[in-house]
């Protein structure tokens, strides 16, 4: 079948029957000259592919169709848009759910929650742990009682919230569960996704708990509790933006992000799960970084490779199964403190990459970001970007609209086959789990972020305002502040909780799953059962800290 | 030959003599991950490009050779980055030079001044017609004494000096090649260019003061002074910008623009001068619009279609007169009043595709534009937009990146045949003149504009922040104001420099002028000597009024 007869098929087969349910956002689609922008946009008839005629079947195909490198949906944003989820949470659940109150007005399309250190690891705000990171990188929450105030006014039927979340992901699943029953939602309405990637955490990021495997564990009992409980929530997202933020290449955070998922998988597989079931609740997380035309690469590279390993290693079938379906956060390690309205320009740019790379949801940093958390007026600005990119650049009008251009096409075989072989050696270690415990992936992103660092000393690589076109006065902007009365709320609720709680209940609950973490069985629901019995966030890490032990770090 | 032999040809050839020139800025190009950027991005070998193997030279061939679609130079960005000219004027000579200064300090690599009203209409500072308009959008320069401050601490053989000025453009040049005697820089040492299009004042932008005809006397005695006396100095940028401005397609902008330029040609050749001599000096100005990857196929569509226009009907052969070189400004049409910061991603997104398609030198519009003229502090961050994409973002690491895009090559297709088609109209008409006199530009214009109108108006046509995500309150950034003291120092120095002269010496000079006016020869040596002898400005351009008439749109 040639490309055209193989489009015409497409045209009339899925891609009709997908713009029937979802319909695209305009009958016709063109620019100010009157070109059409089509559904999608191929070589010319009888001529071909960079890659050669039998090739663009294999390496392109059509968008909703392995090998996805063109997109995941067959009409992409001529239909929805991503979903434009500005990350945020700080000071107390008062605070956050204003926060969450202002986005929505000014029209962001999904929530994205920041967690606070002590929440991310398992510490009640009251723990002499937490004392001054009460607040400080996102909000606390401890207990049921948080995230009714965090969620207060949100119906979470409509809601789509994606949570960064985890060593205690399973605390904040369990809590977002509880206050969709309280809303009469039920499960299978959630929508959402919990970062719940630990591999990543001893790779790069270092907010763990429990040592690699029963972290492992608590991952793939959450894969299987929303399998089961919660079908229309992604139960994890494997996250390659702290890899990438870390200092790694773009073929590494592509190599060890979809290493990690393939641990995932393997791990969810062995406990008896369909890969064609839970697969479909996979999600992953990029970073939108500097090099515009890498970046569209990576993430179409990324898909095609994801759809391969799916089907060669674990004859996944399902089509929602070999998606990957991904978010992007533009690179926090890439903004300046100098000259932050700087910062402005590079988000546009990485955000421009993402979409054109086919991203599902979408945050972009704020100007401020490298200085404290944003503003109002500086988030406004970061959702507007995306806003433009949406509803004024025309770059959403067609799927892959860069797919055929020699140089993208070239740089996406290349980063695929360079991830395949840094996948390779990860195998060779006994996969992610082997690999991190002999300091292999942290071993190369290291080498790469001195690299970097090297070049930034030997001026071979600018940094705008930084090692060139420096500015000698510079006016601070106005900073985002953590109110203190804020801590001081989020105390007094706390304690009001545990006062008000049946002790033995609690006591009983804990001693539950703490009997399950010893044996075997399922976590999550008896994490659901202690939170529901009001025990709290920390009571629930520190039960489990008891039985699995805490990582170091050697 | 097949496009890999022709690729080998080009880069052992054409590319290695002029790199052996004009040094790249690295012996590798690569990214983070260690993919190589080539010396230019072709199809696979065996596999063809959009257009099938035969097009594939035809209709894109190589950097530096005809038709010129993927850039006018073999190495483009490799070697050195566009020009980063800020376009800027206010208030007086003495404000103006300061501004330059500031961003000579800051990175630009061009100067490029804004006259104001009175300046561009040929009326001097202390006439009733410029009352109020002095200095207002732009500086006012009547005399060499103004230049003189203008330039003050400017090495003139080390500039490059773009002047946006037509109807007294010959008066500018006059006065910017006084002071090259000044400061001993000889004329063939000169760089820079002239606007001098009055077509498109016709057209679009309505800065005119003689009638059409005599207009394009002065224009092509400027083209012809220029080829012969000042050889490295664009004579003429023919533009799209206002085309634009005034609610053109991009297609419009394309074919007006170039048929104006096939009018100037005509009447240069007319005139007995030799394509492939002024054909080097003419250079093009065009808009950086929203729509992303449009924009990026309508610079290469009019490559393509002013060499193809060039050879074919005035058997152009020389390559430097087939090249359409051209500087770009973002579309200040574009930006909104409302919300102002969100103008730096609108500008970023446009000055990208400005980069994406190949441009000579770029003006990036400061957020503040829509509401004053720009701040040091907006003007910075529109300058580093421009640095940032330069040196972070990696589209500069090898020419015409998005070649072979599916879609980037339909549209470039597809505009250049809608461009043919009205350059074929406006030839129906009798070429520019005709199809002025006749209204058929402006028509078409007009009919754009409004559909645009109606689209924003309908809200199918989304504006972030104007009629989609509007914001109740909104703090006004620090504006640019005008000092008033400035104009007073202009006032005074006009008056002085008036009084410092020999009148019967201005006089006789004057009268020369007029003489040349109503016969025929050259006005611009004319022009020179009337300024030298320190004619103002205003008497030169009320001179030649008196012999050609004042144009009034009917």
């Amino acid at each position: 079948m040639s490309v055209q007869e193989d489009y015409i098929r497409w045209l009339e087969g899925p891609r009709k029957a997908f713009v029937a349910k979802a319909r695209e956002r305009r009958e016709k689609f063109e620019t100010s000259s009157g070109c059409e922008i089509p559904p999608l946009a191929l070589p010319a008839p009888g001529a071909l592919a960079p890659h050669g005629e039998a090739d663009y079947t294999a390496k392109l195909g059509f968008p909703g169709e392995y090998p996805f490198t063109r997109g995941v949906y067959p009409s992409m944003y001529r239909g929805r848009f991503w979903t434009m989820r500005q990350y945020a949470g700080f000071a107390d659940a008062e605070e956050s759910n204003k926060r969450y109150r202002y986005l929505m007005q000014q029209g962001v399309t999904g929530l994205s929650i920041a967690f606070d250190l002590p929440t991310q690891i398992g510490y009640d705000s009251d723990h002499a742990m937490a004392l001054g990171e009460v607040g400080k990188v996102g909000v606390p929450v401890c207990s049921s009682a948080d995230m009714a105030v965090l969620l207060d006014g949100i119906p979470l039927d409509q809601a789509s919230t994606s949570m960064t979340i985890n060593s205690s992901a399973a605390c904040l699943l369990a809590f977002y569960l509880i206050e969709a029953d309280k809303q009469n939602v039920p499960w299978a309405k959630l929508r959402g996704t919990l970062q719940n990637d630990l591999l990543k955490e001893f790779v790069a990021r270092g907010t763990y708990i429990y040592p690699p495997r029963p972290s492992l564990r608590l991952t793939t009992d959450i894969i299987e509790f929303c399998a089961r409980e919660v079908p229309n929530f992604n139960a994890i997202s494997i996250s390659g933006y702290h890899i990438r933020e870390a200092g790694s290449t773009a073929a590494q955070e592509i190599a060890f992000t979809l290493a990690n998922g393939l641990c995932y998988v393997e791990h969810a597989v062995k406990r008896g799960l369909d890969v064609n079931d839970f697969g479909k609740n996979l999600s992953f997380f990029f970073n939108g970084h500097n090099n515009l035309l890498e970046e569209v690469a990576k993430y179409r590279a990324a898909r095609r490779l994801w759809a391969k390993l799916m089907r060669e290693r674990f004859s996944a079938t399902d089509e929602k199964a070999l998606m990957l379906r991904f978010h992007t956060q533009t690179a926090g390690s890439m903004l300046t403190a100098q000259q932050p309205e700087n910062n402005i320009v590079r988000t546009a740019l990485q955000a421009l990459a993402a979409v054109l790379g086919g991203t599902q949801s979408l945050h972009t940093n704020s100007y401020d970001e490298a200085l404290a958390l944003p503003t109002e007026k500086s988030v406004n600005i970061a959702l507007r970007t995306q806003q433009i990119l949406a509803y004024e650049s025309g770059v959403a009008d067609t799927p892959d609209p860069l797919a055929g251009s020699y140089l993208v096409e070239q740089l996406t075989d290349e980063l695929e086959a360079k991830a395949e072989a840094l996948i390779a050696a990860v195998d060779e270690r006994g996969g992610s789990v082997g690999a991190i415990e002999q300091k292999f992936m942290q071993g190369e992103i290291a080498r790469a972020a001195l690299q970097y660092q090297r070049g930034i000393e030997r001026g071979e690589q600018v940094v705008v305002g930084v090692n060139k076109f420096q500015s000698a006065d510079e006016a601070q902007p106005e900073l985002q502040g953590i109110n203190p009365e804020a801590t001081k709320r989020q105390l007094k609720r706390l304690s009001e909780f545990k006062a008000g709680r049946d002790g033995a209940l609690v006591k009983k609950s804990l001693a539950e799953l703490s009997d399950t973490a010893t044996g075997d069985g399922n976590l999550v629901p008896k994490i659901l059962a202690a939170l529901r019995s009001k025990a709290t966030l920390g009571e629930v890490c520190d039960t489990m800290r008891a039985v699995f032990g805490e990582y170091r770090d050697s």
